[in-house]
């Protein structure tokens, strides 16, 4: 049976990526052996380090005055690191959208005079606050904001991250690769890799070089991104399989034509299952339509006992990790880049089915 | 041509934990999917992790007061973790042995009162100092120690480790798994795991539970002990991959006898090659013979030009890696766990050809 993997993250990798994987576990670049057993001082895993970064940069056109890091610890040792690396004048406004984005906030209180300047934590986060309406600080550090929230199934859209002369700094963790963002619009960008860029282990930092090396001096050495930026990556044994992965699935999204391909896939994926949702009195999304995320899509039966009926069966038909996180409840659809339209169309196949036999 | 890869870390793996892993590529645990895709908060997901804490607590009988956390950030996190968490009087007493025991002692110095107690950087740590010798001071969190130095080829034995009354910390990246070790000896005990354990990106914490909680305030949340061990490592996204590596080259230590196989086989691997490198004139090791490293041999031919043609020729010969490390020159043949005995063989079978050669 065809299983289709609809994880919020870790979450599906395209076949090509993996058979590519697999068929060097014996023999990475004619080295003899698995890229797991090589010195990351070795020339042939140099190449793929540097391949990873230059792919990165090239699909998402990030500017020369961007240093891109390939880090560990997740977005979540992120939410301390940048306040510990940005905080020059000690304060920054955070937009909290979010479990994810609350806890960038929580973290970041500890270290500045950090204000929460929007919430939408009044509707269980099932919209992005209108940002044009918040007046920002004067002389603050940076804006946090979190550009996709993976629970919840909301966005901000090109036209809607906060425009203001203040540094914006993302959290990308489940938007990276899936959509485009104009880089020089963010000051940073972090992201954890297990969504759309390699298996879990690896995080990708986007960050403008005149940002680099006015850390706190309470900053752990390898939290600093000068620390990072000088070493390319390398200051310490780099997560190396996890790299290799990302550069695989770099050459993946390269081939099927970057990442515009990637946003109008996923368009596509979404749309589908969106129109099929609100078409329906059987399913519902309770996201603001504006706001609705590319990725993620939360929805619910008409109870929780059919919710949990629908989990159920849809793993046996091959549909799996459709349980919704449990902020929310109901069921969760995330379709990144690794999702093929064949998993969407499977999925809609099976809910009408659902539908039919549980109305 | 066979392989045999020397890398002093990432290192060899088992073939068979190698060919498990491909097996499983597209299919874990009967999931339909990868590991490398599957959410860390699901049922097949735990069962490996929980499956990786338990062997690490058999092969190494790790008492039950003893935590054991899978973190990420490599040792030199912990170097500052460390300090971090475990001072209290603020007061530690450092051993220094080699580049990576001082890069922790400097880390270390940041945040409060520490002593470096004892080096042999006189003679490029080509010894361990006695430390029966040494007065470490009343009063102090811990002392810390580095078990092996990968680059120097030293390492403690079991009768040379500190005695008293203090924690005893220790740094085992590169002997954990490789040699037996007596938990109860230590507070704590961390370790890079790309040496014995798994891939680059893991890193193994196994410390003593009343130690944990009495974190200095200004630790990042992440690298506090006490929110790993409250989560059973998975406050976020933990590097899956890697702990199911882990968990798969556990597995292969256990079934071939556990951490007393191992150890006799690395012994047998190591003294094959001392003893032919200490009845050649013309191959020389430098290190004081009661402080030789297990599984870390760096070695010498008469010249630097020689050793240039040494490390080329027995590349070419299937015998990677051997280029020793830049702070000591020559060769050093790292055998852990994954180099079978024959590698060992045809790496002295190869000297040995050299030596009439080029002698």
């Amino acid at each position: 049976m065809k299983v289709y993997n609809f994880a919020a993250g870790p979450s599906a990798l395209s076949d090509e990526v993996l058979e590519a994987a697999k068929q060097q576990m014996f023999d990475f670049a004619g080295t003899g052996v698995s890229i797991m057993e090589i010195s990351h001082r070795s020339k042939a895993y140099d190449a793929v380090h540097n391949e990873c970064i230059a792919l990165i940069r090239e699909l998402m056109a990030v500017p020369d005055n961007y240093e891109i890091l390939l880090l560990q610890g997740g977005a979540s040792l992120q939410f301390e690191a940048v306040p510990l690396n940005l905080l020059v004048k000690g304060k920054a406004d955070y937009v909290v959208t979010g479990n994810f984005s609350k806890k960038a906030y929580m973290e970041a209180i500890k270290y500045g005079d950090i204000v929460c300047q929007a919430t939408s934590e009044d509707k269980n986060f099932t919209y992005i606050p209108d940002v044009s309406e918040i007046r920002f600080r004067q002389d603050i550090d940076y804006i946090h904001i979190t550009s996709n929230n993976t629970i919840f199934g909301t966005a901000y859209k090109k036209d809607s991250i906060p425009r203001t002369d203040a540094v914006l700094v993302a959290d990308m963790s489940s938007s990276i690769l899936a959509q485009q963002a104009d880089v020089s619009d963010y000051g940073l960008i972090y992201a954890g890799a297990q969504k759309n860029v390699a298996p879990a282990g690896l995080t990708v930092v986007i960050v403008r070089k005149d940002l680099i090396g006015h850390e706190m001096p309470l900053c752990p050495t390898m939290m600093k991104y000068s620390t990072q930026a000088k070493n390319n990556s390398l200051y310490n044994t780099p997560p190396c399989f996890c790299i290799f992965m990302a550069t695989l699935n770099l050459r993946w999204i390269k081939k099927c034509g970057g990442v515009a391909a990637m946003e109008e896939m996923n368009t596509l994926k979404s749309d589908m299952l969106y129109d099929f949702i609100d078409n329906s009195a059987f399913y519902k999304n309770s996201v603001v339509k504006k706001d609705r995320s590319l990725v993620n899509v939360p929805f619910t039966t008409p109870s929780q006992e059919l919710d949990a009926k629908f989990v159920k069966e849809a793993e046996s038909a091959g549909l799996i990790a459709l349980k919704g996180h449990r902020l929310v409840g109901g069921m969760r659809a995330s379709m990144y880049n690794g999702m093929p339209v064949e998993g969407t169309k499977a999925l809609i196949a099976f809910m009408q089915k659902f539908e039919l036999e549980n109305k």
